[in-house]
């Protein structure tokens, strides 16, 4: 983190605010208000927390004569952030009608003149934190992304956010088993680039023998899983998963629904489409992705064992170009893991449990966003994610 | 019901559908989308259901060649009418981002050229239903302020819906007590004029000796109640009256902050302004309305005590301008009541149980929807309605 | 209430308690300690409730140099007197496994001495608390087996209470339809025997000409609702009521089962038995009594109208041995009822909102409970006491 | 697991069955029989399901001519054996008050006679059951002490299990930091004991350099962790243990409760008594060791560390005599874990999820059921374990 260069920084700042702004453009001002559950946020908030954060973190610290745009947007749409201050309501995010949509995009570009002017000014810790800035907006991106398409979903009239993708009608590759060698390897962040605090430190862990899926689970594959009866046998899940089907009444991935006996069709963002047989499957919980494992005699690979395959097996394809992947290992700290100091340390620290870590990155990922060490993590029910599976045994 | 004059009823379609439209007008788009909690729904839906109602009621029975305007709008808009078929789940209004608050307006304008069309040849029983309509889209009318209402009332940059009213500096009158004798009295509407079911059929009731008050219980009043430790003494309410102020820690009306030692402020359509002392206290709970009558030795009046006193006594003031009145009935048939035929009849009388009947009228019922044996009802703990409270004893 | 002889209360103090204690003969320590839902208690508890009863306030304020039994129990067995202070929490009566059922017991004795000693002795208004303390010990033997035949009912052993009665084998008499004139009538207690206060005070009411039935519905009738579809259609529910149906999956009266496609078991005090055809339908929630009765094509009684049939219609049979009689009436106040003073007056009247009045007394009701004016009172969701119905139209 | 000496093994049949005896003989059938929480299990449960078990896994399979006890007792005392067929619902179990205590204990009576009969005839893979048997027997032991603990603590009584334990006067040795190197090792059960199947295999795992204290954490220590400020101060707590304090309003232990501004009591096995200022801290949730190791600037060991320096660090005490240590490391399987074939299967492996390993051993556990391999694991929320802790860095 510390070949930090303004310029390319000031480029990637304007690069990383735009796309927002266009993820978010096919949103009416109704679409981007709308909250379909606690733990998604309309698309209205997340361009406005994601300015909040340079507000707060960049221009209140760094900014002279600093005065805030809005006083009550500090409350308003700070996340969860406890050493800034008080938080509205995460469940009462959907009722923020005001401010409206339009003066939320007057916030971002106030915020975006007065970043831009003082950028250039910045000393070197400053330009850390625009850099995590980004890549806080970036993660936001992909949120934005699943969180419209839960809204979406709930709607009978099932609208799409952007027109169909095209697809491959390729069939997918035959899946090879890739075998990796006992050894005591090195994972976690240790280079000069970006990575958050919870990827480091770099550090050795001991790694038997495994081997790995040259590429994910795919749609048909998990077809298969469900017509064998995989949802109503409960010797294939763990006990919360098989308590999380009957609660829930499961019967195949969210967004699936079976169109006849032969068929099935997913919601997505490009509306209800017909399921595509060879494509990766996406939307499972880590209950899901761990009784498909189970069924099909393998596993689900840990986190160690995923990013140094990653790293060292050329034949690994689908690493981050359609889903994540969930991981069998529990988000925890790593070995000397210490947070960042201040406020954005509790950006990822205080989350070590009670979650699953997924790897890799999904079709929604930006690009530059994307890292071999990169820790993701949400709730073994999480299912609104693009989240899939790769297997190991 | 029987003198329906076509051309007054076409005239009233168009001014009620009009005052919906202007009501609805201060709201954005966003505002108009969002719904704080299931009791509420959205303004958007509001002006949509009140077109539904037009449409399944009056065009789909009547219009030659009936072809529906959107045909998911029968599911997304029918509020409770099992005879019609499905319903979009009521808490779940405030995820229609789609159809846009443009569209719900196009319906809107659709319908309303479709009956303009019809109406001049309606037949009598055709009329009825658009009669009832229109008493129903001002029932909406209603729902739709104390709905925003609440919904602001969430938000911490407390929007005014509109300019603070200019209010009276008079003091309020004197409390009087109006003495009524013991009688056989008849209750209900009997008239030529429009009602609803439930305020049917006309019948005896015996009334013996009471008094009534003439004016409303003012905030001032109310306060005082406050003060003197009404919301810490169990002896004064209902038992699951405490147990709601308990579990909800309630020490004052909805929508009261204290600003200091002395004094109150309250939030209304015109934001959050300082407690006028004179004022009739509105939104109480049956609750609340209960325990202060304890307090202050007296009782709420029955609603056949209300309509008698209503339809007698010319000093009683209040009746219609501030404050729907809680009363001490229970929501229930009156002897003899037939429901509507039809899908129509599932309007009030599958409602009767479990809620209490308030009498009168608020600042936001349209005069046109007034009556004195008009029976409004709400379960004992709502409290976002314009509710106030008549002492009787 | 003002005829009290010294000497009947203590022979029926001596009976009542006596009663209480054989009615609890056939339970386990185990049996009498559990506690099937928060709505119900255990045994044990209405033993030691009854007897806190009268050492609470008879012995506390009459006996010279009283001091309690046991200081803890003032508050583990207070009910829900706010006026005598903490209570223990109701949903968790049934970890009490201290003190045991031989403590309660010993209890039970030590206070029937000390209230033996004192009897004789007591002035009038004392005499007044024991009458009270009798009938409210009468009530709690009716729960006491409601209670049970719910945790009985919970356990995959369907133990019996007690061995089975005899059963009537004569066919229900033909129903008969008893006419009753238009008239203001007296209701209420007006005599000089007891009463609770919410039977008081004995007012007018004026009653249209009604019709109701001769005897109760009986199962026979009640399963040819079902067998009609009544559990699946909503027409014939009120909208609370229908709720109700679908959260809890009702297809039957609670403590039903069928057996096959002909026949139905019911759960009872003497275990699990075939239905009788012929016996009055029990365990009915409100909601399932109204939609029988407009399924009917009839209606439930007022109270009104159910005590001016009691007491003035010589062919009203099953009036108080079978099933107490759902009325349509909600549990309100009598005109010009006053509470009893002091912490007895929390007895009835703050349990004045939703909640519905039953008539009549069931095969539960000890006989010199039983009055015309009694009025019983459950939300309208209860259905594990012995609640049955009689038509009116 | 292949050294089954059969006389060795009913010896110790005949000492484990008669200590859960031992165990229960305090408590009346009353105690026995209640359920405090979902979580916990009557006592009268454990005596007939650690039953269950052994007429399920070894009578049902190996015995000539098996016929159940009473076949009801398959599903009242299956605990989560999907395998096995239907099961009592959990949250119910304290409504069995049938059969009684004494119908249990015959039924421990009726196995253990044929058990005894049997043993000396079981093949090998029978006797693994067995031995399975009485370790599954041990666990429950202790949970049956911290069950009635938990039962004993919510009763306002606060009735003591047994008498007071004697308590060692002397100060708690100084707190040291004792080194280990870091090293490949191999943790797991790998020895030719029992061990459950989770604890293997016995497999090699990194360790940096870390040091861990000699001690477990005292009251003293804790208390002051109170004092200053912990429970208040949400930088020290992860995200979810902060929403845990504040939903359920923590402000120390469970069981503790302050007597005056000076001291602390602690509810326990011989009832309400001082808090002992040297003893280890217990009753803390995992949310509550990680604040406070947080605040003292520690961590918590990793199961991988505990392990290994409790095989080679002679000067670590406290080890498994007073309390489960909470480690850092998420319950999940060894490289190479595979679940018992079988029924038998569901013992541990499903439940790996959502759960943190506690290492050690407590004051409540057999003596003959401690291993250094064992892994204890829980929710992190769960305190009514006799669980504690132990610091890292």
């Amino acid at each position: 983190m510390n070949d930090l260069q303004p310029e390319a920084l000031i480029a990637a700042y304007r690069a990383v605010r735009a796309h927002t702004e266009a993820l978010a453009a096919p949103l009416s001002a109704e679409d981007a208000g709308a909250q379909s559950m606690p733990d998604a946020s309309p698309a209205k908030w997340h361009l406005a927390h994601t300015t909040w954060f340079f507000e707060t973190f960049v221009l209140e610290r760094f900014e002279p004569g600093f005065a805030p745009h809005a006083p009550a947007f500090r409350v308003l749409f700070n996340s969860y952030y406890n050493a800034v201050g008080d938080k509205h309501p995460r469940p009462q995010r959907g009722l923020l009608t005001r401010p409206s949509l339009d003066e939320v995009r007057a916030y971002r570009a106030a915020v975006d003149g007065r970043m831009a002017a003082l950028m250039p000014r910045l000393p070197h810790d400053a330009l850390q934190l625009v850099e995590l800035g980004l890549h806080h907006e970036q993660q936001h991106q992909e949120l934005l992304l699943t969180d419209v398409l839960h809204l979406f979903s709930c709607n009978p009239l099932k609208p799409a956010y952007r027109a169909a993708d095209r697809r491959l009608s390729a069939p997918a590759s035959p899946l090879q088993w890739v075998p990796v060698d006992e050894a005591v390897v090195q994972i976690g962040h240790g280079g000069p680039g970006f990575a958050f605090d919870n990827e480091t430190p770099r550090h050795a862990v001991f790694l038997q023998r495994y081997e790995i899926a040259s590429r994910l689970v795919t749609n048909a594959e998990y077809a298969g899983f469900i017509e064998a009866g995989g949802y109503r046998e409960p010797a294939l899940w763990l006990s919360d998963g098989w308590d999380w089907v009957r609660a829930q009444s499961r019967e195949h991935p969210l967004y699936w629904q079976r169109v006849s006996n032969d068929g099935w069709q997913a919601f997505g963002l490009a509306g209800l489409q017909d399921l595509q047989a060879h494509e990766p499957v996406l939307h499972l919980s880590y209950y899901e992705a761990d009784a498909y494992a189970r069924w099909a005699g393998a596993r689900l690979p840990t986190e160690g064992e995923w990013e140094h395959a990653a790293a060292t097996c050329s034949e690994l394809r689908q690493l981050t170009s359609h889903a994540w992947q969930w991981t069998s290992s529990a988000y925890l700290p790593y070995p000397g893991f210490s947070a960042s100091a201040g406020a954005v340390g509790e950006y990822n620290g205080k989350f070590m449990v009670n979650q699953m870590v997924l790897r890799g990155g999904s079709l929604a990922t930006p690009p530059t966003h994307l890292r071999n060490s990169y820790r993701n993590f949400f709730p073994a029910h999480a299912c609104w994610q693009f989240s899939g599976m790769r297997l190991a045994r």
